[in-house]
């Protein structure tokens, strides 16, 4: 199998789950006080170490979470709730509008049940966001802003944002900036102290770590409402029993992440310029999206004219080839993706899009595999298409 | 070590910990349509069939989640949410006093935050909630409620609550009930739809699954506002990626523990009915807590008058013996616990108290080291509490 779909989830990496069992065989809950209890801290606290080591954070800002999609959720409604809770006048909430759905989605909640106004920032035909758009937003309505949130790179495009700039327009503004790194840590440098971000989201199987867990780096001066009330485990923003063993599992994941991203991003990189390089003498009259290169080192995304992205992914996929449409599929009625549209993209083309996206086990044979099925695949695609919606 | 902390955390089951591992080896992400995505789906969706099936429920009804504090806060907030939205005068949400902090916090937070009017429910001495108790809260105030929750069985003093009849009062009102199952299910028989429950919570890591997964039941017709929202993946209900290893092993858990539970429960209650008349033999003065026979069958509480249970399970943890206050710490500063509190204990028993929790690993020699080590234990920490406060 050539597996081109590591942007929705890539391969544990075998220390990872190594570390897993070791670490799930050790009985202890980390609130506990007896011995057992306090080896489970011990192994929390030490992996609270290295992954705010990694991601230039301090300890006491890693908060470990359920996942990309909790930490993106309490960022962006828990960070909002306690703004308003303290300034009653902050009631709008600021995002780009090629944010993941687990950002969207909650902007969207924020805006029809707790009545936030909602201010959605545009991109530019390669999926940038201009600092220009951020801070007219600002200039317009800062004193009422609650939070602004920004991907630092996107999951269908690859487009990496300039993070570092957007967050310092919005200090200006006194906003705090949250931004989602899913997609990021391991692929490009992230620095959060660095980066001038109030709360970053991470999470572990992106990244060659346990799905299920992640984190939310959050400044130490910023508050957030809990999304989950409890016992209080992490610094009283997140509660629920410490998953010792899926946080050593992400720790060590992250740490190889970081330690190992230059290397991997000069070496997938170069496997995705020449997968990139050969479907366009493939396919010619393709559309390549995206930042041509300030983009994610594994990912190539295209249009491919005159096709359906789901039927090219299921033709693929009978060869062997697994890939994504990289938009949202709920209820299998396929939406054209709100990235690309948001990137002036009509809908045929939003329709036509697919993303492969490599990761740290690709190889070039895979390349090869891809190249070798993608013109039947396109040929046979473009004529079902056709068949459907003569034009 | 002699472990008596099992219902803080219980060691995972070989079983599980081997169908994480080799279901963690498999990617694919739950939601991709090419096959690595389906076979993750087809391996998320025979467990829910398992889950199902092992707690009297629909496959539909299950909802995987992060864990039980995920899974309580969903039920109170998202039910409240929803029955709040479809009618406005539904504001009142009604507990008993001894709920988890899971429960409990959430209760307080839709109190303070979302304006909802708080009802708690008393218990006896004996922790037990009265139907009473319940059909006069819904007589006065039943047109108002939104959601009344109450636990399967206290996770302190072990106490089993009649949930059936709880539920049937409930349903009389139209009143949505959910159950905290938490520490029950394997513990004692629980089924879903015999129940009544509207919602029913359980978690992976106190009946042999991982930490960091768990499930709400959640009835067809019931409606829950999200706390997580994105990808939709879990019924709209519940977004994140699906963990698909922790799923599969938290299956393999459940069913686990529900086939054993019989033979499970003769077993462990007979160590446990020898535990506890060891310790009365050695410590006359110990008060037993709970109700004395319908109760977990792992579960022994003590108060020991003279003592801090603190101190004491301190003592014992450097014997080797591990078992907890089973009160809430936070910030160091150990309180009272609120369920022994709302059981009519003043503040001396109830800080006097220690939990034994016996489990799937127990054996008869814990029980005796515990019994070695217990009366110096005990004389050494009424010499301590004497010292600081002299009466």
């Amino acid at each position: 199998m050539a597996y081109l779909d590591h942007a929705a989830t890539t391969p544990m990496l075998d220390e990872a789950l190594e570390a897993y069992v070791a670490t799930a065989r050790e009985v202890g809950n980390a609130s506990s006080l007896h011995a057992s209890g306090r080896r489970a801290r011990r192994r929390v606290e030490e992996s609270r170490e290295r992954v705010a080591a990694a991601l230039g954070a301090r300890p006491s800002e890693v908060i470990f979470t359920g996942g990309g999609t909790e930490s993106d959720n309490l960022a962006v409604k828990g960070i909002f709730w306690a703004r308003r809770a303290a300034d009653g006048e902050r009631t709008r909430v600021v995002s780009s509008a090629i944010e993941h759905h687990a950002v969207l989605d909650a902007v969207d909640w924020l805006g029809g049940h707790e009545g936030a106004e909602v201010g959605l920032l545009p991109v530019d035909g390669t999926g940038r966001l201009h600092l220009d758009a951020l801070r007219a937003e600002l200039a317009a309505h800062g004193d009422r802003v609650a939070v602004v949130t920004a991907m630092w790179a996107n999951n269908e495009v690859g487009t990496v944002q300039h993070i570092g700039e957007l967050a310092a327009v919005a200090a200006e503004y006194g906003v705090p900036f949250h931004t989602d790194a899913i997609q990021a840590v391991g692929q490009v440098p992230v620095d959060f102290a660095a980066s001038g971000a109030a709360a970053l989201t991470v999470t572990g199987h992106k990244l060659g770590g346990p799905v299920g867990i992640g984190a939310l780096l959050l400044g130490r001066d910023v508050a957030a409402v809990p999304l989950l009330h409890g016992g209080g485990q992490e610094r009283d923003v997140r509660s629920g029993t410490l998953d010792t063993a899926g946080i050593v599992a992400f720790a060590v994941a992250v740490e190889a992440a970081v330690k190992g991203q230059q290397e991997y991003a000069t070496r997938v990189a170069a496997l995705r310029d020449d997968l990139v390089h050969r479907v366009r003498q493939a396919v010619p009259e393709v559309v390549f999206n995206g930042d041509p290169t300030d983009r994610l080192p594994g990912n190539a995304h295209f249009s491919f004219p005159g096709c359906e992205g789901d039927a090219l992914l299921l033709l693929l996929d009978a060869q062997g080839i697994a890939c994504s449409t990289g938009s949202a599929c709920s209820a299998g009625v396929a939406q054209p993706s709100h990235v690309l549209l948001a990137m002036g993209a009509d809908d045929d083309r939003a329709r036509s899009s697919l993303r492969f996206s490599l990761g740290h086990t690709s190889t070039a044979g895979e390349v090869d595999a891809l190249i070798a099925a993608l013109p039947a695949a396109v040929d046979r695609a473009r004529r079902a298409a056709a068949l459907r919606t003569p034009r």
